[in-house]
């Protein structure tokens, strides 16, 4: 019989939900309102309703058995299983979302993640990282994130919120960031990073480039990339310039845990070639002698469409395979 | 019957060999020259010689029995057993170093560590991390050096050479490194670095110092502490700035891996709160904001004077008590 886990991806807005195979194939998903069902209890209770649904039209097609649920989340506490304090969900406070759907799936494997651990172990099981016992998924997308996972087992630190590559101090006294300081690597690496380096650079440089004519309200990091396309000059700098910043992070993160890759993820890693060629330019020149050459900068593998339930589901395959604590 | 763990570091001139009880006592100890006999088989078989000899001498005192050998060595390749092309050693390529020990014991359990991991690794079995899953060891000598422990398991990374924190680049351009960047955290945070910032300051300054009437061979750590003691302002100034690169280092490493503390260790940590109390500060000002408060600075309580032998002889208790991979 067909080995199925259940990966479930709760966003702000949004929660989707897949039956997804070992080869990350999703057999069948269906994507249903975060905000729509009151309170944690209700909701969950609607989602294993949903599960149940899939699995009957599923069933139709072929035997199956549902041997764990994956749960994606944002704030997501690995050790206890549960939500913590998540700025961007309206249940407040903390949520133990593992016992409230151990409720309705007793005797199964229940395992909770974050989006940017869940790239790094979708890559793991699914993706490029196949066989690998060290690397890095940097995952490029409104934010930076990243996962990483040495000597087979992903890094949590002492509370399970290790992996925070975005917050790294890139710029001392640099832009603002989110968090409250300034000059993390995040401000110049990920999608909004674009878009403040094009604004840097439409004050600093005095030729001509399409994105004069845009508001920053209006541009977006597609809208630079399309430019750089195009052979825009400005455009292309700005991607010379976020590599820049990108290689040297990645450089540094690499001194600490000395990887066999890092994986390039999200919004922004489709730029492919254009940030992809110089970030690994200025990661090598600025690689640890001893690494030099050792380290493969690639984009990730994973399916980006469904690339937060594969992110997901992935843990309870890991977890069957004792690839991870 | 007491159980004894052989305690053995390999330096480029003195190996030094060490009978060490769990508790961290060093119940006997030698040192040998490391140059005086000839190829690496001569030597190990000395070495075997005289652990013996130690044995029967500490035998008269009371009953033991020997559990395992730990090993500490420069470029030590913890996966493979060997010590590959280290620099400082007179014998080149790469070295078997436990299979050669292995024929002179061949049943109990040899481990082989580098000073960093080793003194990591020391710090849990014998030190202040003892219960610790999350924490990192910073050496602060005449180079940086770092071990990592990461959810109860040291980082080796792709080739067990993971954990170099003194090679992050911490200034863009920055001072000549021995690795033959420029740079790097060791030539801002080492007993060298504070030869180097001194020198920088010496030429920035105009105010008086004693550090003024030394030659740059002549200026050392420990007179630039004793004048920073003495109140020097020059000298105090230079251990200010060692403290803010060495403080954002620190805080850009806990985005890796996030442990509840770090151990500073070395010659320079001996400068005790003049130099930890500003390192704590420009910690914590850089730290992400998430883990503001939650990561402990402190000063290692491993003996320095039998440091190397104690994490050496760590790892084998590590093994026994199934902590390390």
């Amino acid at each position: 019989m067909k080995e199925i886990v259940i990966g479930i991806d709760i966003g702000g807005t949004n929660t989707e939900i897949g039956y997804v195979d070992i080869n990350g194939n999703i057999l069948i998903k269906n994507v249903i309102s975060t905000t729509k069902y009151g309170d944690i209890d209700s909701f969950v209770a609607y989602v294993a309703e949903k599960i149940k649904i899939l699995g009957e039209t599923l069933k139709k097609e072929f035997d199956y058995k549902i041997v764990g649920i994956g749960i994606g989340a944002p704030s997501a506490n690995h050790y206890a299983g549960t939500i913590d304090n998540a700025s961007n969900l309206s249940w407040k406070g903390i949520v133990p979302i593992i016992n409230i759907f151990r409720r309705h799936f007793p005797s199964i494997i229940i395992t909770l993640t974050n989006d940017a651990n869940g790239a790094a172990m979708g890559e793991l099981i699914y993706g490029g990282a196949k066989g690998m016992s060290d690397f890095i998924t940097i995952t490029l997308g409104t934010g930076v994130g990243s996962g990483i996972i040495s000597g087979g087992k992903l890094l949590y630190g002492q509370d399970s919120f290790a992996g925070e590559l975005g917050h790294v101090i890139s710029v001392l006294g640099g832009r603002e960031c989110g968090c409250g300081r300034r000059g993390c690597l995040e401000t110049y690496a990920s999608a909004n990073g674009v878009r403040r380096t094009a604004f840097e650079l439409l004050a600093e440089l005095k030729c001509d480039s399409v994105l004069r004519s845009y508001s920053y309200n209006d541009i977006t990091s597609e809208i630079v990339y399309n430019a750089a396309v195009n052979g825009d000059i400005l455009a292309k700098e700005v991607f010379e310039r976020t590599a820049k910043t990108l290689g040297l992070a990645l450089a540094n993160a690499c001194t600490a845990v000395f990887p066999e890759a890092i994986f390039l993820f999200g919004g922004l890693a489709n730029a492919k070639d254009i940030l992809l060629e110089p970030t690994k330019r200025y990661m090598n020149e600025n690689m640890f002698t001893n690494y030099k050459g050792k380290v493969d900068l690639r984009l990730s593998e994973l399916n980006c469409d469904n690339a937060t339930i594969l992110g997901a589901s992935s843990f309870v395959w890991a977890e069957l395979n004792n690839l991870t604590d």
